[in-house]
């Protein structure tokens, strides 16, 4: 059978993150790699597996997931249609699955879906317990005679919702309905099972009740982040860790890193290779890269942090820090709002409720941040962007920006008249 | 005998502090229960206690100090006679003692007063080394035949300064007295007083010699929390606490209160009930509320700190922070002058010495303050203020207030060629 | 014999340092003291010892060097050859050595042009293997015969540097050959010696291949501290230090010292007499002067730091902080570039390529710093100085000034509703 991997698509409601949702690093993999791991874990291989890219990740999927398995481009992240169409040469008729890898599940959802027997297709579903504006499967006498995307609230026509690992018996019978579909319209690709659906093809669920997100938006890879930390087991590598750190509970660390005294990891957390942890630095539920210095009396609580950061007494809460990012001493996220709502993020002039009361920023790839900067809740920071000392920035950010604030100052003769305490004061020190 | 608390008076020199001062809690416990715990130790009862009130305090007063006391409401803040006057049907012409509430003492001024035989009145005077600006007693053949109220420095009649502390064996006799005084003037329980003394009644006095202070302004607060926080015995409650923190000297520690590694509590020192220590966080000569989360690398030193309040890397240092108040990451506390010399404050158009040359904020209840921000010494914060990020406190600030920078800023391109150094860096560091 | 101590001169480049150069404490002792103690190890008596002093430091180096030794006063920096002139009268036509006391240099060099035997003047040179802008030897037959200042690069008559440790057999002879030369031109010494070489006299050389810093420009005062640092072995006074706190490696602290709770001090450093390490400071390549406060949360790296300075939760790295230095809490020195290049300060209009891409400030005595304030990399800050809270300084400050920023607020009614969300808030803490 042939995997289908839909890397073609571009995130545009990932702004600010630039780089492909399933390339995100999660305790040292890219996403993709868990993805292929499961599947490596059920029998399949390299071969197996036929990825439809675009032209500016086709290289970097190649080098990551090996020369084996097939690659295609996808000129336009025109769909699914048009994904299956463009990988059409490499199917050969075999049985498919096709797999958004930007989906986060257990790998239960790929071993009972492959293990599931009879139909023409299966799909499958997470049951929900609570309205989620998705596509609900319609279910009759088993079978599912069609989709519905995202009805009212109320309306649903069962708690089964489509998630995409689609399993079709006959690839060459999908591509011929495909290619038979009106293609002008939205939709190709569901409008094409509908078909299939009304002309009697047995379609088939796959209950799935485990872990699922669907990265949509950027704050969701905190989600993800913790559903990857709540499963690791404590894992320190041969590393000379000073007495005084402390490394509590669920803590996997890398080969090469570097912990300095009263460093304390409280887990769930992930240090990533060669990364070093800096006296007194605190890191609680978070996910670091390699090579990241986490310096000196830095706080990072639930917050991924990409590759090759930086930081020196900061304070990074409920934020995603990109690769190459750096931080002066003193800068800090803020967290949380003085009104203790959620926080809101304006997606294409929408203003989306991220359902957090404690979020921080959301920063790209290689940005600068100033010391004593401070960077409001839910700002978002374009990449290769710099924050001036001292700034305190409200609003997103764009990126290939130098963002500073005015600077006006008042120049003066020095004229008090300056009692030096310091003798008297140091004694009242000494005392204790 | 009765023990006739007053307190219906309004502390206008206490601003921003909103609550009455005697509700001040100290060591867990509200200033008014400590005198009631003195009395009770030397065998007064519950129904001894007459207070009276004002309409706001009348209601938590109840609540506090039980149903079996007698309380009465004084319409409006008119003084030690109309306070009187307000009692007289609880009093039912026995012994009556009147305490200010708001007078810090040890317990060892009400056994004195209370075992103290003869006279019809005894007043507790504390005797002073230096001048200090209260009423001085006149005393010839053992008996207080006046009060001088603030005479100037050098013609004090004697080094004995009244405390509002004073025994009448018939209250009756002095309800009469209070009654028959003009009371349009001021100072009516004075005048009566001095009226008694002519009529030849027996004023006799009882000398204290111990810590006295008469809480008139908010930074009499940090006075009194000395006083109180010298005096503990150490006591930890049975919490776990991690074996990289430590606990130094005199400290009490309640139950429920939770204590992350590396931080330190150097007594004296109160931590209140279920209040969290964080990471690396050093307390020391303070007094912390119930509730508090005094956060990851913040220092707390010589500063009162009411309930409910919570703190993430901060520096607050000799200050009062009332209850449910916040500090985002970063704030602190500035608590000396350039100068060094003592820090002022006006009230009511004067400037008051403080006597201080260490004072940081005086803050009500339930403010704000943004990451980054920095509150002058000896700024008052009024109640439900909110502070934002990046801003300097110069001002006092009145209650019901949002105070923030005008930020502006400066937008260019990013045109720095940026040379990532930070393999050799990370190099330097790894070699230590 | 006479060792001439060059004591007179002006270091205009320094600035904002005022005091000599020579002057500097480190490990404890002045420089001119490092240069005596090698001295006297070689045999040499404070009676040998000649200073030419100014005005200014005579009384200084009277009270550091000993009343047996001689002092002149050159009432104008003008030279070598004037200061060899003004002392003439202390040389009773002895043998004399020649020291510019600002060059730091292994005690073996002193040995070595000390034993040398023969000639009529030794000169000490550096074998440099890079082009450095000094004054090559021309050598011809091992004998100097000219001195050629700042040759371009290429055009080296040798790879020896002069360095200033001339000795002289016959001072008397020198003194006339000084007092014959032109000396209203310039560089009077320079063409005296080689007047000398022309006419035969025997100049020959002792190569030095050890440590050699001429202190030029103030962050010269850091190589010379690594010079110092690299040199020490580990002593810690008989100090009571907290089982928490880490002493490592080469480390020297002085009697009286005082050291809290997790504090680390990482060696090479130098901690002086009396000084205080607060609770988790952390020490590293550094040398603090006496009676300093390194507070709470304080980290200094790579920094030299005067006698009587006070750190309080600040980040000071790659700097000079001469004595009687102040920081408020929060405040920071920035020690790098956003674009990573080497950091370049304006000496005489020129800028000047200081050759490290990590440079904080160089502050002189007796400044004060603000909380939350933040100086940029290579900013230099005149003594008696203040820089007020939040001030981001970008540019040099001229002495006995007073910077801060324009601090334009706004005031608002707070209107936000606050949920009071702490309860929630602080369960989740509890559960970690």
């Amino acid at each position: 059978m042939k995997i289908l991997f839909l890397c073609g698509g571009i995130g545009k409601r990932m702004y600010p993150i630039e780089e492909d949702k399933f390339m995100f690093k999660l305790i040292g993999k890219e996403l993709i790699l868990h993805h292929i791991d499961h599947l490596k874990e059920l029998g399949l291989k390299e071969e197996d597996f036929v990825f439809v890219c675009n032209p500016a990740n086709i290289e970097r999927l190649r080098e990551l997931c090996g020369e084996d398995a097939g690659y295609v481009i996808q000129k336009r992240p025109k769909g699914m249609a048009d994904a299956a169409l463009t990988a059409k040469d490499l199917l050969h008729g075999e049985e498919i699955l096709i797999v958004n890898p930007n989906d986060v599940f257990e790998s239960s959802a790929y071993k009972n879906i492959l293990k599931k027997k009879g139909g023409d297709s299966v799909i499958l579903a997470h049951k929900v317990d609570k309205y989620f504006p998705g596509g609900y499967l319609v279910i009759e006498d088993e079978k599912i005679k069609g989709i519905i995307e995202k009805p009212r609230e109320g309306k649903e026509p069962s708690n089964l919702v489509n998630i995409v690992v689609h399993l079709h018996r006959d690839s060459n019978n999908l591509i011929r309905y495909l290619e038979r579909m009106e293609s002008e319209q939205d939709d190709v690709y569901e409008r094409t099972m509908d078909r299939m659906m009304k002309d009697g093809l047995d379609f088939r669920v796959v209950e799935y009740n485990g872990f699922w997100t669907a990265i949509k938006y950027p704050w969701h890879i905190l989600n993800v982040m913790e559903y990857f930390l709540n499963r690791i087991n404590r894992h320190v590598n041969e590393i000379k860790i000073p007495e005084s750190a402390k490394i509590v509970g669920n803590v996997i660390i890398e080969a090469g890193a570097k912990i300095f005294e009263n460093a304390v990891i409280r887990g769930p957390a992930y240090i990533g290779k060669d990364s070093v942890i800096g006296n007194n630095a605190l890191i609680r539920g978070s996910n670091i890269g390699d090579r990241c210095v986490i310096g000196y009396s830095t706080e990072v609580k639930h917050a991924y942090i990409g590759d090759d950061c930086w930081f020196h007494t900061n304070y990074i809460g409920d934020s995603i820090i990109c690769a190459g990012c750096s931080f002066g001493s003193g800068a800090v996220t803020a967290n949380w709002r003085f009104d203790e709502e959620n926080i809101s993020i304006k997606i294409e002039d929408v203003k989306i409720d991220t359902g957090l009361d404690k979020l921080g920023c959301i920063m790209a790839n290689n940005c600068k941040v100033g010391v004593n900067s401070s960077i409001m809740p839910g700002v978002r920071i374009g990449a290769n962007s710099i924050i001036g000392a001292g700034t305190v920035v409200t609003r997103d950010l764009e990126p290939n920006k130098f963002l500073f604030f005015k600077n006006e100052q008042m120049l003066e003769e020095n004229r008090l008249e300056i009692k030096d305490k310091k003798k008297e004061r140091m004694e009242r020190i000494k005392r204790g």
